[in-house]
């Protein structure tokens, strides 16, 4: 088989109740951290090869939204390197989502996100499933959604980030936290491993092996691996 | 330290010639795959927090590029699951660049990218250095530019895309292969490994292990490390 194969439609994993969530939502914000948007999307859209599933990408207007800091200050060296994509719904008119993504970057730090999170809170119950990338469990945090829940974020800035959640259960040592329906993974790329395990929770581990063997991906499976808790000094990690 | 702090520029590894590279392009088409491109990109972006280096993302058009493929059959599941990304320049109005970065996916299979095959023939010359990721090798390999060369390309579509290059010398157990100033790299997610090595090849190993842990991204640093030659049955390997 190859990249251009379809394998009959994946059936659900055992125990896991139909139907499957059909329609996903990718928050976007000015400062969002690349990785954390297209590598849950990269194993997402390998799925979609496989089961018919949509995505919308989701903003406050239909405006480019860049990768670009707000602050000149947060570009040192005033580098240029800072891809555009494209919304395809503004929050006033998202379509009905049953899973609800929301990445981290520097533009979690913004004063001006006041809509978008309290777009959050008024979306979130009315979705299947709650995932975080990064410091995306900030800004999810600061909607009240986290309050009470066990959650993780980005190790190189737990400090900053955690403040944002002073009732949330933060989890200092983990490369992702389940909580009932809310998924949060730790920084960047451990948004790929939390999606491929939620993947796995949806479709089963056959499927998500070989939605990674078809990324040429080495999964990390074990939530609790983190060694990044302890390389960027995470108190009680 | 965080994703917002700014460490000094880093100086050049040991025995890499200066000037680096400040100028990287990375070219698009329809149908690339999402994490080719911006699994590198992510890598670039956060070595831009740390120097000055500027981007462009090249088409043949203006227009948005989307990852959906050209032929429906393509689709089988009739998802919509496709981001789109907006280039910066046309090929025509490309500015010198010192990086040309080439992703692969499905359109590298498209019989409508003479102009594109060509402007990789005519640019090639001009940049210090080419790195592919996927089968965006075999995209390079339509142009000419691997003849006589080592490579690499997705394990997944080995036998396919092998045939582009017939008189590429293609490595059938590889994570990357380096031949001079032309880097390309296995499936998917093997472009983020074959970027951190780059960047240590340029910036030296503590700038690459300091960018990863950002990332929180445990790296393979072994070119050779590559089970999914095995997993996919690539012949020889």
């Amino acid at each position: 088989m190859s990249e251009l194969t379809s394998s009959p439609t994946p059936t659900p994993a055992p125990g896991q109740a139909a139907p499957l969530p059909k329609t996903y939502g990718m928050l976007l914000f000015r400062g969002y951290e690349l990785l954390d948007v297209f590598g849950p999307l990269e194993a997402l859209a390998v799925l979609a090869r496989r089961t018919k599933i949509d995505l919308y990408m989701l903003a406050e207007t239909l405006d480019p939204v860049t990768t670009e800091p707000l602050m000149p200050s947060m570009n040192s060296f005033n580098s240029s390197f800072f891809p555009t994509v494209y919304p395809t719904h503004t929050l006033a008119n998202a379509p009905d989502i049953e899973v609800l993504m929301v990445p981290g970057g520097i533009g979690t730090r913004s004063p001006f996100l006041n809509d978008t999170i309290g777009w959050i809170a008024e979306t979130y119950p009315k979705v299947q499933y709650l995932l975080t990338i990064c410091t995306g469990s900030a800004l999810v945090a600061k909607s009240g959604v986290l309050d009470g829940r066990r959650a993780t974020t980005n190790k190189a800035s737990w400090s900053s980030m955690t403040l944002y959640g002073p009732n949330v259960e933060w989890v200092p040592k983990a490369r992702w936290v389940v909580d009932g329906n809310i998924w949060t993974s730790s920084g960047v790329s451990a948004g790929i491993d939390a999606t491929m395990a939620f993947i796995e929770h949806l479709y089963g581990e056959d499927n998500a092996t070989e939605i990674a063997n078809i990324m040429e991906y080495e999964r990390h499976t074990d939530p609790d691996w983190d060694p990044f808790s302890e390389i960027w000094g995470v108190p009680s990690a």
